[in-house]
């Protein structure tokens, strides 16, 4: 809810670190003949480098990260379809010393999805399939490669929503959600995926496939070994399914965007909102006016208020009874405006406002990135002190 | 929410074969005297067997459990009020190769802690103290014997609520609830204790402090190894502090009791509250016409229905708004009799209301106990499958 940015530079600069040690070797035309009778030929990616027909540019994608920023040069991706297809891969490379970097949508933000040298990309984009679906319990199973909006649809479809999303929803894989241990703008109302996420199933680096897909929203058999893996990164192993618990679908949806006079009433507001939506608060995002000053330049989007305030507040409920959530969320913008805490409001009035409201708040960390070359931090403070790093950094 | 009672005897039997075994020896009173080197003397509770002065009385209701069904014969009580005494005891026994149970308030229904032979009793009874708590965030950091009960009743203080709650919460222990996973009553609106502790303090075997105690919603650094002794029971240390999430403490709680001809029934009404009641849905339990019979035979309490049902379902709203809730539930009541699913059906008008409705579901296990000897089990089971179970067991 109050992460900016995600940074982990861990997992890359010990990738970096392996790859140019000797532990590892470089991929040759001769493994890339044996990967082919591990998967089809179909799910190798291979340039003439390698002994391949691709072209570098088809590879481009998968070794360039969404903002620019990590670049590798990898010769060869895998995308198997399944999880027997990823064990074999896994085993393999083990066997031969040779690095791989798991690969979901490739939006991570941080270089941890991209080759940092020439590893093989292992991308999970074909593994995507729904295993299965009980709506009576909501508990979905599916392959790790499934897109989060595809199947926040699928749900939606049976009246349920997925527990978590982000802005990059259109591209960003469940498996690597699971894998950086998204927060994402649901995280208030529907908490952490150690709790929603109810079992995995992984490929350790040796191939062996741990299947722990339970099905049971409690399961106290043993040790919750899945917990591990649940923002491991892709150290322990590859995550190739995931069953999860989603909620009911709340049937009334409101958004509203304030304007703020300081960091103090940002906090104030995120007090009394907890106190007066309760149980209805699905998200409480805040930006800074340099934030929406980048937003409102790269964006087609018009500004919600009708002057500038140094800080923005949007917050989000979602009910099951669109009365009822309303006059909660009126009585709290009354109060907020009554004591001075909050200057300006607008109430989202129908869907696509809601929409266009959240575009500005997910449209920062892409509008940042046009901006100039950008750092990116995900960090978990204390609220008292989150704003304060923005200072400190720019000092 | 559907469990019935715990069966864990994976801990028992472990340590029962171990304290037969070889592995272990047999506690001496030198033993006792180097450990009143390490815990005060006022914390050792010890017999004349092993040169203690303290009668087996004093003994017994260490050395049994609530329940009368699982009996130790343990000489030795040792009731540490610091982590670094905890540590102490750990490393002695370790090193000497004394068998050491863990106990919190003795409330477990399977033994898990207390002694299967003559293992040296670690209470953590008199380590019991709040730590800290952030009224701002909610997060509570406390020592592992905190009484659920007195916990809550601080929370509600500063209008927060413990996440869990269950029919011993008047004696059980913090730290007992995480090292068994509690599930308890308020399972379907607050989740998992996977998601609600924030950070754990732990002694392991050796007497190594592992001090995992962070207080931030989210904190991604490294593996989340704390969730590993969320319901390992002790097996892989001792905890000794928790840190723990608390929501804000709703401001309007309903209760019903519904009267239902049929397990399917139960299932019906299941989906109807869900969808009706949405997030102020904070509890939702069933029980059947010989519970019913057992409580009411066992307990003060009245009938809460005119008639007799085969089955009960006690439905619990906690929200923000009364006003709302109230129309919610009794929306919800119209249509549940309206069709037929719910034959009956009783809205408590006030606390002493709600408070005997709930004395008749968390009567249930003591009013079993008290009719003959039972076998408990926790059990998770699919929902449509999970009565299916008390036939099964009957045959």
């Amino acid at each position: 809810m109050l992460a900016l940015a995600r940074t982990r530079i861990f997992s890359a600069s010990v990738r970096r670190a392996a790859t140019q040690s000797r532990l590892l070797r470089t991929l040759t035309s001769a493994d890339v003949e044996r990967l082919q009778a591990i998967v089809p030929a179909e799910a190798v990616l291979a340039t003439a480098a390698v002994g391949g027909t691709a072209d570098a540019a088809e590879l481009e994608g998968f070794n360039n990260d969404w903002l620019g920023k990590y670049r590798g040069r990898s010769q060869v991706v895998l995308r198997p379809k399944t999880t027997a297809e990823v064990a074999g891969i896994l085993r393999y490379c083990n066997d031969e010393r040779i690095a791989v970097v798991p690969q979901g949508g490739n939006t991570g933000l941080v270089g941890g999805g991209v080759p940092v040298g020439d590893e093989v990309v292992l991308s999970l984009r074909n593994l995507n399939k729904v295993r299965s679906y009980d709506e009576a319990s909501g508990i979905l199973v599916c392959d790790a490669g499934c897109v989060l909006e595809e199947l926040d649809n699928f749900v939606a479809e049976r009246s349920h929503v997925m527990p978590l999303d982000l802005g990059a929803k259109g591209s960003c894989h469940i498996g690597g959600n699971v894998a950086t241990n998204a927060g994402g703008i649901r995280f208030l109302r529907y908490g952490s995926l150690h709790g929603s996420v109810l079992g995995l199933e992984v490929v350790l680096p040796d191939g062996t496939v741990l299947d722990n897909l339970s099905t049971l929203r409690k399961d106290n058999t043993g040790y919750d070994l899945k917990q591990l893996f649940i923002g491991s990164e892709g150290t322990l192993g590859v995550i190739t399914g995931v069953s999860i618990a989603t909620p009911r679908r709340p049937s009334a949806v409101n958004v509203a965007v304030l304007g703020v006079p300081s960091y103090a009433g940002v906090q104030r507001a995120f007090g009394l909102t907890r106190q007066r939506c309760g149980e209805v608060l699905s998200a409480y995002e805040f930006w800074d006016a340099s934030c929406m000053g980048a937003v409102l330049g790269h964006q087609a989007l018009k500004h919600p208020l009708a002057a500038e305030y140094p800080f923005y507040v949007l917050i989000e409920t979602s009910g099951s009874n669109k009365a009822h959530d309303d006059e909660k969320l009126e009585g709290l913008l009354e109060d907020l405006l009554e004591t001075g805490v909050v200057e300006d409001g607008s109430l989202a009035q129908d869907a696509s406002q809601i929409r266009r409201m959240w575009s500005m708040r997910e449209g920062i960390p892409e509008s940042l990135g046009k901006t100039g070359a950008t750092y990116k931090y995900d960090i978990s403070i204390p609220i008292p002190v989150l704003y304060d790093v923005v200072g400190d950094i720019a000092q």
